[in-house]
C-alpha cells in the first residue's frame, strides 16, 4: 500500500511527469539545483518519477563562488540530493566575471556550466512567480511582444516543468518532504531588480488589481508564445514562397498583413547577411512595399543596400 | 511672420495632423473634452489644425453629474473651448447608473452620449500614460495578448491622436497656451484602480526598472496590435478557404499553427451560433484536430455539438 503524497508534492510530480511525457528523454535527465525550495522540490519529484520510469537522474549544482561559504552550501545541497536518491550528483564551480551586471554575469556563467556538463535535457526550477517576474522585466524593455512572452517550458536542453506551479507550492512540497531549503541572501537583496519586482512590485500589483497577477501574467505569456510561434512559422513559409535565390517577389509580399510582411523581410535580410538589423532599417525596407513611390535603395548595416526593381527586392553590396 | 509654437504645443498639433492625415475626415470632426489638460490641449490643437485646413471642429463636453458643481465645471470648459475658437460646443448631461462599478458605468454613459451626439470622427485625449495604465489593467485580467494590446489609435468613430504623447506634454502645452485645466478630484481618489496604477504602480515600476516604463508599455502594445491584426486577418482567410457552408475541411486546418487554427475554430463556432464560447470549449473542439482518436462529439453552449466525420467538422443541434 502506497501512502498518498501531500497535494503540493503531487502537483510538482505531475508537472515533471507532464513535461517528460512531451520530451521523451533518452534514459536520463539532469536537474539544476541551487539548494533553494524550487529546485529541491523539483529534484525530489524528478528522483521519484525517475525511479518509477527507469530514468537515470543527475543533479547539477552550480557553485557561483560569490558568497563566503558557497562551497559548503553546494556540498550541503549535494548531500540533500544524495539523500533524495538521485543517481549522480555533481558540483560545478564557476567564475563570475561581473560584466554587464552581477545578475546577468552569474546567469551567463551558470547556463554555460550546465550546458557543458549536461548530455541530456536539464530541468530548471523556474516557477510561475519567476515567470511573472520575467514578464515584468520584459515590459520594462518595451521591445515588443517577444520581450513579454516569458520563458519557454521546452527550449532544448532546458526544460521548465514548474512554470505553472506557484513558488508557495514548492515550499509546501519541501516542508512535506522534510527538506530544509537554503535561503539565498541574494533573494532578499534590493539591489537586484528581480528581488524588487518580487517583493515590492508584484505584491503592490496584486493589491491594486485584486489578486492573481502572477497567474494572469503567466497565462498571457503562454498565449503570447503561441501567437509568436504561429507568426514565425507563417513567416518562414511565406519567405520560402516569395524567394528565388536571394531575391523576393513583391507580388507575394504585398497581400500579407504588415506584421507578417515585416517578419518575412527580417528573415530575408538576416539570411542575406545584414548584421544588427534595427527596427528603423526594417521599416524603411518595408516602405519599398507599403509606400512604394519609386524611391532609391535603402542603406543597411554591413554596407548592403535593399532595392526594388522589376517586381523584385534585392539586397546587394553598396558598390555592386 | 508666425511665432514658433512651444515644443509641447507643436508635438500635440503634429499628433493631431498625423491622425487626421490617416482619417481624411469629411469636412468636420469632434473633440471630447473633460476640461482636464489632455483634452484641452487636444481641443486647442484640433482648433488650430481645423482653421488651417478648413475643418469644422465641434467640442463635446460630457457632464457626468456625479459631483456637486459638475454643471459649472462643464460650463467653464465650454467657455474655454469657445475662447479656443472651436466652431461649435455642446454640453451632454448624462445619468450614471453605477452598475458594474462607478468607473465602468461612467465610461459606458460617456461613450454612449458621445456616440449619439457625433456625426463624425470623435477625437479622444488619451495619452501614452493612459495607454500604459490600460495595458497594466489588462495584465491583471490575464485573458491573453488581446487584453494587453491597449487602446487603438483608430477605432471608428473614436480617434486617439495622443497615444504616443506623454501626459506631461499636454500639461506643458496648456501652460504654454495660458489654459488652466480642471483638476478632476476623481483623479486623486485611491478607490479607483486606475488612479492607484497611475500614482503607485507606475512610479514604482519606473523606479525598479530604471525609467521609461510608460513608453515601453505603449510600444509593446502597438506591436501587439499589429501581431493580433495579422493573425485575425489570416484566420479569416483560412476560415474562408476551409469552409463549405457550415462545415470545415479538416485537411485545410491540420497544417495550420495552433494559434491560427484555434482562431479559425473560434470564428467558425461563433458564426454557426455558439454563444459564450469559453477557452476550454475551444480547446476541446481543437482536440478533434490536434488529438484525433475517433472521440465523440464535443458538447458546446447553446445545445450544439461539434463532431468530426468524413474529413469534416460539423456543429449541429444536440438532437439533430
Amino acid at each position: 500500500m502506497t501512502e498518498k503524497p501531500h497535494p503540493a508534492v503531487a502537483d510538482v510530480r505531475r508537472a515533471v511527469r507532464d513535461l517528460l511525457h512531451d520530451v521523451q528523454p533518452d534514459g536520463r535527465i539532469a536537474v539544476a539545483v541551487s539548494g533553494g525550495a524550487d529546485s529541491l522540490a523539483l529534484a525530489a519529484a524528478a528522483a521519484h518519477v525517475g525511479r518509477k520510469s527507469g530514468l537515470k537522474v543527475t543533479g547539477l549544482i552550480v557553485d557561483h563562488r560569490l558568497q563566503p561559504g558557497s562551497a559548503e552550501t553546494s556540498a550541503r545541497a549535494a548531500e540533500q540530493l544524495a539523500a533524495l536518491g538521485l543517481d549522480d550528483v555533481r558540483v560545478l564551480p564557476v567564475t563570475v566575471d561581473g560584466k554587464g551586471g552581477l545578475e546577468a554575469a552569474a546567469r551567463r556563467a551558470r547556463y554555460a556550466a550546465l550546458r557543458a556538463a549536461a548530455d541530456s535535457w536539464v530541468l530548471l526550477g523556474h516557477t510561475r512567480d519567476d515567470q511573472a517576474e520575467t514578464v515584468l522585466l520584459g515590459l520594462g524593455r518595451g521591445s515588443g511582444p517577444r520581450s513579454i512572452a516569458g520563458m519557454r517550458p521546452l527550449d532544448h536542453p532546458w526544460g521548465r516543468p514548474l512554470l505553472t506551479i506557484p513558488r508557495a507550492t514548492t515550499q509546501a512540497a519541501c516542508q512535506a518532504l522534510g527538506i530544509t531549503p537554503w535561503q539565498d541572501p541574494h533573494n532578499a537583496d534590493p539591489r537586484f531588480t528581480r528581488v524588487r519586482l518580487r517583493h515590492e512590485v508584484l505584491p503592490l500589483l496584486d493589491d491594486v488589481l485584486q489578486g492573481g497577477v502572477a497567474a494572469a501574467l503567466a497565462r498571457t505569456a503562454a498565449q503570447l508564445r503561441d501567437d509568436l510561434a504561429a507568426l514565425d512559422d507563417l513567416a518562414v513559409e511565406a519567405h520560402d514562397r516569395a524567394s528565388t535565390g536571394d531575391e523576393l517577389h513583391v507580388a507575394e509580399l504585398t497581400p500579407l498583413p504588415p506584421a507578417l510582411r515585416r517578419r518575412v523581410l527580417r528573415t530575408w535580410l538576416t539570411r542575406v547577411g545584414v548584421p544588427e538589423l534595427t527596427d528603423a532599417h526594417l521599416r524603411a525596407t518595408d516602405g519599398l512595399l507599403s509606400d512604394w513611390h519609386g524611391q532609391r535603395g535603402i542603406a543597411l548595416p554591413g554596407g548592403l543596400v535593399a532595392r526594388r526593381a522589376h517586381g523584385r527586392l534585392t539586397c546587394t553590396r553598396l558598390n555592386s
